[in-house]
């Protein structure tokens, strides 16, 4: 690079030139230190993920199987039973595992066998409207090679069922809590433990402050120390939590 | 009426004059039932009030004055304390009773004694930005003969502190539950209590979901059976749990 | 609980065993309350009720028959015809008793005898738009143990229909006033009667304001000492009403 | 313009050439246009009006002055207490009549005489927070050369003392009708009265819906028949009403 | 009235029986205006209109034949083909005009001839996509008997569209003008002609501000004098223009 | 011009006369400079777009052909395979090419050949649902006569895939560039090359924010120096960037 | 409890009794569990935090007081120049150390030492006007014992600003990331990092998406792994970032 | 780069040092393009801008310093009188022109002079209210080394005030069009010129739709091909004008 800005500066090559030659150069470097990223991305583990719904189901399966052979695993959300049969109908490569969720509505692809347990998440749901979300965080958690603890219906209605299933996940490294309408669930959770909680706002509830928002706003005010995702971002909520257990993990192994 | 509609019927009169005649009378007729309407409202006594907020001092002490004179009593709410001032310069008339609360910047006048207490209403209060609406409330109650147990600062951080709380108003009709940012302890309480709740959204809290918004849809989104009223409206809170309270109260007597 | 702090203190258990059986030790207390509070809510009389909306044949099926066995009554709400006859197919209990309203899209299971009227209750409806909610909240309110009055299509086009209308129901304990699309009529109600009146804004209306938003801000503006549940939420009015209603037949009752 | 086309068409002149001269032509018919629809305008009357607010008190005075004198008489609307001051400083033309209003915040200039009546125009206030931007609605249609009956404190809370203002308006052409906080009364009259009925929401109420956006949201939802105006947009109602009367005015006296 | 009251205050008869009698007299008192409101309502001529929207089949017919023998005539707006075939399977009382407009999605029922015409209504219509909500103005407008002149595709694309349709329309009493996406053309049209227009906002557009919004919000902000009804609001827009335009060719015939 | 208002001001002939032959007079004249305004337009080349989204079967096609048949091209934007179907089924006028385009749901009738090329525009797409609104946008680019060089799914999440795709469309005169959920590409963009951005948010993203509200409100409030048009308005972002690169070819070609 | 229980099956102690008895050893019950999880949190470590915001000086001083005596530390937030001076009059306990940090407008009161460092915590601004929020967050992760690198002014309109920022932080256990108007710092840093990132939107921006919105709603909607947390909420990133950090650190000194 | 990553595989060097010299390295070189591009900015010429809004005096004047030393001219926005202040009391760099603009509040420092002419660009602004954005835009637009020629108060409501004020800017290269309330001019001029036009929304304009949200919708909804930048963002709108302009001016002076 030195080399093209003296040759520049001597007027040797054309401003263009130089421009061109420099840019190529940084893309280059760029490209270099991505690949890297790339690289240290793939030890933490967010595995690729495609979001079926709005794709046509040729499309989904292509892109699908591209990330497969790239990365040898990928995940597919919100797929539909019509796009599951797509998958189906095709020759997968040889050794690929292929798990359907028809709850969280996610289909996992993968060339060997999972990876081995890096950490502890927990998972809440508050109601039975909201298992197919935590089904899908369960699901990206697991693929990155945490293990899932999921404790469904413990919603506030009846307050003494939260309590033998904060029990139950006592030594998790971070909870993700996943509740509609009003949505308290995560700040209460919040307020008794001392993992870091990941509030998952969910989409129900009619009238105003219905379809999420009143549970979203809600996780937003609280009094509690509390970090929220988007509406139904089930996997968001599941590859934040299995981020914070897998480095927590990786750091006891290391030392 | 008969006769007009029959001098009508038989053209002696026009049809403008019939029309006047009968929108007179029964202007004159709907003014029979609006008095006694008054009169039976005035049993049940939610007393005249006057949101000072917005209001010059001389409209604000003319309008005062012509309601207490007209009715026994009026309350001023939100007033400023140079409206106050303006209160403290004027002759009131002989045996009215000012009473002043600078929490709730409320301001009762009335002539004779307070009404005798025929109910019990409970007041929560999440925190302690959320006691001046609470105030409000309580004033508003107790100017309608109800006697009112207040428990403020019970919020749910601390979720242990609100039992004692329950405990000292297990007796009341009606319970209002104020609370701002996620809005999360009227739901509670409506949980945990057989007597109407109302939730009394108040308007603070920053950010997305702030002014009492969150607070506010929390509680029409919750799962348990809940009432509310407008964020900060603590007079229509008040008045609406002494209204229960009351009325109850009146039953039991009556029997 | 005293052993177990003594024994932590005195160094004979550790930390994590001592927060163990104490939290176990709680919970089991939390578990006695919470039975408690089931019984003396039993006597209020919520019944359960189920959202079948968004809810598969299969799991609505064996929910409701989980709260029907638990508690010997359950109400599932926003059934669809397709569901109702997945009930059509199954054997239930015997002695149940299976009302299905296609107007409320409610259906009520109940082993036994609906329960002795405790109450009086009143709903009115605005117009014929406002009758599936009301038929909802008529629903839990008479599952409940009240006798419920109710009078449709009421609206204030023609004020002179809102009279008759009340006179029928004045010997009631609360009155739900369901309206949709400007929702002026609980506010008018409640400026005219002397019982609590609990606003039920319904999702008419097209354009700005319209799915029942301008009702449900009318009537948090108004002007009236006035309750509201949240848009649609016909069982909540309804068994907010009866709470009303039940406490104070029982005190009527008692002395 | 045809020669210029057919020189054009021709290669006489360069399309630049061309397109500039018929541009001038134009201009100039659009300019003639403009002026004799300023004099139609006229007939029918709504006067100039400046925006007081956030203008300097300088460039108040002087566009006011412009409008005054080309047209004869100009508005200044939400004018301030200090701006008024500016005008009183200056000397105004000779002959002119300087009115103000301090609670509809006006300041009318006009020099001669006013218009003669032309049509007749009611306004009703529901509340006194509605009085100003109802006198500001007055205020206009009195400059427009009619006879305004105003009626103000008759809004619902007290359905009674309605009908004997409707009686005093009983002949006019238009009724502005101005209410704040839920806004039911416009519609109310519109259901009652038989010419058209302008809905005027007021920036009052605080909480949900609050700043006039229940009112705007309820008289946009109404069954009545009712047209609206901006909230708080008093020089729009009243000139609005005003043109409904005196067109009817007009057509009176021409036959 | 009078003796209820004096036998009231010399104790004859209890307050209960008192306040029954008055309210029974009163009733029927305000029937009798609102019977006589009806008459003159029906003078100035809204005819009844269902919405159809929402309503099953069989409700719908019956609806429609009630208030058919009642007052005469009927409009059904936004019925489906689905809803219209049943009105064809039935036998409509003898002599019902029966005239359905399937771009207006209007149904009208009428006994008799239709009203002999009373005003001139103008409707505009900016693009292809409001043509419809102005065929609803069109059909009310002219079942309340005015002449309505109509001109479609105006909009300000091409403002050189707009004036030959001005013309058109120049005699007129009121203009209703159909507009979405940005709704620009009332406010053009206001400011260029002397009679009332009302701007009806249609639900075209997409993204921000589509679905009518911006229209709607340009029209309530916009610099000429103006009135809106809410959004797709034909029925209202075009009963507003008629009820200017007969109370002026009533004025007109009268003098 | 100058006679008609010379025989007014004599009174030779009425004003009503008058104001008619003027306006005559005055539409013709708008006429005519909307015609060359035609002419103009036709040169920068905006094509005739016509929304098949909620047009029927039967209207699209004549409109579509109305306009081929005037202006010898149309862009059908939105359009359906069955409205699709009926372009197929109808006779052409000869001559007529026809080009869909199923990604952006296009359709292009021209007849004679293509505009030759006037200039360059780059079209970028964050990620594949990006798509089908920058082919929208890649259509009306070419109509009007430009290349159009296009680069998709170039998103952030990986920022060196950006680079190439730069150094790709480095010479074009205006880049259109896509983006839905955060929207954050064309700010970047923008603060990387000299060069005209056009951001054009895309209705993807669930939850908060999402249908592009996110992507439009990031461009809005981006620091970098870049012009935004709705969301999914795709016709409008490539006719605005032909717009710049078109004019810029004109210059050039000019000197 | 067993006892009650049994005595109240066996009817010797009445429901009421029962429920009292109950009650009163549940609250006791809950109050040791709470003061564990108070000891608990101890550890974790939360300071207690006011909101100066709106609470009068002389409240603020008493309950920050009644705090600090009661933990030994407290942090009061948004504070005012007066209200700082309202402590500044006041004698603090002995060993009381008073930290003001003027830009987050904190006060921290502490009793004795600092905790030691147990965890590292990045903190990143996107400008300056980022900073204030960023230092609020700074205080309490500090006050919670971490060890806190802050970078600022390291926003994307200059991304090679970020890379010498982040590599300055390489070794921290969590990352607070602010940023305001278009926010889009959080989702890249989130790209680039394997710790988990708490994106932080700030208020600033104004019109549409203004205020700190599009900056939440760009975090919501980002493709990266990303938890968010109120606009401005400062106290509640920080906080949560410690305890990602804490957490890990005391995991690291278990083994 | 090579070598290093050649080291790495060879396992000569740590992952951690590989990838600490890959940062290092790729910061460099992302650095070096930073400056290029930089320089390529430098020509096409955005100024650096600093919002004065929010700041301290000390801090701006110290920012704003370091930018005038670096690039040699910088412009203050927003800009209030005591600001303005500091600047005069301080020693500025010899031979910096300091012009200060009152109505655009904004201060343009400068060493050297301006720069020539590369361009031109139009500003209308709609109504006065519009000035202070308009000359924001005109300022940077200037400051960028465009000729502007702006034209104000050329609104609407007198459509014939628009034509001679398009004569005026005829032969600019780009249009900026300032409008608040419903905010149409801007559409109506990009139908008449085929220049691109900027809209440009302003925060005017009270009730709903007001503070430039309905001129915003407007703009983003118009049929004509328009581009739009945020509600008062007249810097951004003037830079994006100029940028058009001086690229094409660049091109027409290279060829």
């Amino acid at each position: 690079m030195k080399d093209i800005l003296e040759n520049f500066a001597q007027g040797k090559i054309s401003l263009e030139d130089a421009l061109s030659s420099i840019k190529l150069l940084s893309c280059r470097a760029v490209g270099e230190i991505a690949k890297l990223d790339t690289h240290r991305a793939d030890r933490i583990g967010i595995p690729e993920a495609i979001l079926a719904e709005g794709k046509n189901k040729e499309d989904l399966v292509k892109i699908a199987l591209a990330h497969l052979e790239e990365t040898g695993s990928v995940i597919v959300t919100r797929i539909s039973d019509e796009q599951f049969v797509a998958f189906e109908k095709i020759d997968l490569p040889e050794g690929t595992i292929c798990d359907k969720n028809s709850i969280a509505r996610t289909l996992v692809l993968r060339i060997g066998s999972k990876k081995s347990s890096m950490g502890k998440v927990g998972i809440l749901a508050a109601g039975t409207a909201d298992i197919p979300v935590s089904e899908e965080a369960k699901i990206v958690a697991e693929e990155m090679g945490c293990e899932v603890i999921s404790e469904y219906d413990v919603g506030v209605a009846g307050i003494h069922r939260l309590f033998p299933s904060l029990e139950k996940i006592s030594d998790v490294d971070a909870i993700v809590v996943a509740a509609g309408r009003e949505g308290t669930l995560p700040a209460i959770v919040a307020g008794l433990v001392d993992v870091p909680v990941i509030g998952l706002p969910v989409s129900t509830g009619y009238g105003v402050g219905g379809s999420g928002l009143a549970a979203l706003h809600s996780m937003l005010q609280s009094c509690s120390v509390l970090a929220v995702v988007n509406i139904d971002a089930g996997f968001v909520a599941g590859a934040y939590a299995a981020k914070i257990a897998i480095k927590r993990s990786y750091q006891q192994k290391q030392f």
